[in-house]
């Protein structure tokens, strides 16, 4: 292997992380494409969600599970999908049907349909008992914007219920929930978070865009977890953790630039 | 196979579809991720265009054609492709060569260059014999802009002379023809093509963003057909046709979302 | 082969080319997808830049490296890798370790770290013993904006020194550098290292974005030395060298667009 070692570079734990974990998004890659992604990827791939309901229409859908499943790699089915089946009463048959898969994980989110709260914490718990669960709190309409209060009450309750980690929602554009309609992240709601007491090594954050991946490994540092990563940014990400970006080249050279 | 089929989903006709075609643009894919993305997403793609002239730099456009074979699908060559045949005086041969290679579709636009409408029709007219004639409406200038009577005079004047589908200009960036620089539906020209009794279902609409995807499927219904689909948005297209993602889940929840 | 013949085009000298050289940068690719995109593009390639530090994080290093030999495209390192080795003082490591792969060229820059004009011109030197040295200008800071005066002064420095191109810095987004942080060209520099006497042939233009390759090659003409072009762009770029789309016609065309 010609990797150089000759740098100092930040540590980095090896999977299965505790945390800085990368949790990457399955928009409707090819077969091809997902075998070669997780061949070239996979020490730096912790997760794979299948993006909202684009299970349905993935015929080779079983054939990527089983790539998955030889790399040592979860998965879990996006939200909407949670969603639809639950606002359809067919929540037992999604169920049934994951358990068939050998699912381990289980997303619950209300980013499109409306749930009381304690409803959700209902759903967290019953879930809990067969999967661990990722709740995710955030609207998926840029329009529809929590208080940094909401938020913590939310991820509190949401924990308390049985949540294993939350998503912290950025839709797949990065323009929703943690982020404004422009990208730009919501830096008030992300600082309150942390003065409020959360703890960031139970939230998943959702970072799809290059900018907003700088951002929270700059103020969160290297070992932030991220989802909703594109496969083809994987290696780019692992470079912004690891310093070998002119963005983060703070962590590999932390005298010269601060 | 895996796909579950516990949703109640929007019907679906398969292929060969009268409409709700979903016609996807070649900008240059490898040939192993043309075989993939076809192998994989087959079921969804009706139509391939290989745009504008990039047929004349692809040296393995003959084992793309076998693969579209392969899969029954067929395919064209973008317009600009035409323009400049015709610009040159090389009409016949190009007609002589997408014969040689069993070509059933032909495009034939001026979003490039200046053509008459009474020899565009006579185009459309004589290529028809040949070929199913795509005619494409509206400039590739952003800054040209046809007001809607025109585009509605052109559309039946093209159909009038033969033409079997008119593609409605947007380029692959979504940024000219029907959409405004800034990627934004000419609401109004949509609009009064509709009232000035255009039959959509002989239309395609190039759509290559996702938020102009959503618009047209939000406005004129999951069959609408679209044009310019970037092969690694395929399968969410299909999931937005399906009421599968966020944005269009009215399709899937019809009672809970207007 | 069913690439067609018929058309005039401008002529393109075939590689190894003294100009109108197209250089890829490799930010991540899938060891198969790098595989397919040589095995499909080669003749279009003229070299490959393993971006940034992605190099370190690529454990298929070695087999990008082979399909490079096999198809006879040279390659070097991103620019930051260099920078951090350096101010690591671990140059003499990274040295050997390029001599080890049988490097050829090397990137010497400072886009991100600080370092004095004689000392960037003693690097440049000792490295050209070993390499051909493409040294870069240009901050990847959009906001260090430098005078059109001072980019003639250190592209002429860094050519005395030794280097075998300059690389104009654009970065991967194409928002720094030769650009404002809006992607739109710094016209005033292009124009006064025009006036100034630079030699373009020894320069290597970043040109990430379409609308900038469009904007060079419409301004330099169709052998314009580009580099950081995405693998997905390749095909594109050389359609519109040729005056094989809608943008840069006018070199097909030449007597009906200008």
């Amino acid at each position: 292997m010609a990797v150089p070692t000759f740098l100092n570079l930040p540590d980095r734990e090896s999977k299965p992380r505790p945390k800085g974990v990368t949790a990457v998004i399955d928009s409707g890659l090819t077969l091809g494409g997902f075998r070669d992604f997780l061949e070239s990827a996979h020490p730096y791939v912790d997760f794979v969600k299948f993006g909202w309901g684009t299970a349905v229409v993935t015929p080779t859908l079983d054939e990527k599970i089983a790539i998955l499943r030889q790399h040592g790699i979860e998965f879990w089915f996006g939200g909407t999908l949670f969603e639809i089946a639950y606002a359809q009463g067919k929540l037992d048959e999604m169920v049934a049907w994951a358990k068939d898969l050998g699912v381990s994980h289980f997303e619950v989110s209300d980013g499109t349909i409306q749930m009381k709260t304690v409803e959700k914490a209902r759903l967290i718990e019953r879930l809990s008992a067969d999967f661990l669960v990722l709740s995710e709190v955030g609207s998926k309409d840029a329009a529809e914007v929590m208080s940094p209060s909401q938020w913590i009450r939310q991820i509190r309750a949401e924990l308390d219920a049985g949540a294993w980690r939350v998503i912290a929602e950025g839709r797949e554009s990065g323009t929703a929930g943690i982020y404004r309609d422009t990208g730009d992240v919501r830096l008030g709601l992300i600082q309150e978070l942390e003065e409020g007491g959360i703890d960031f090594d139970k939230m998943f954050f959702e970072t799809p865009q290059k900018v907003q991946q700088v951002w929270f490994l700059s103020h969160l540092g290297p070992n932030v977890n991220m989802a909703n990563i594109a496969p083809r940014d994987v290696i780019g990400l692992e470079t912004l953790r690891l310093g070998l970006r002119s963005d983060t080249v703070k962590f590999s050279l932390p005298k010269i630039r601060d």
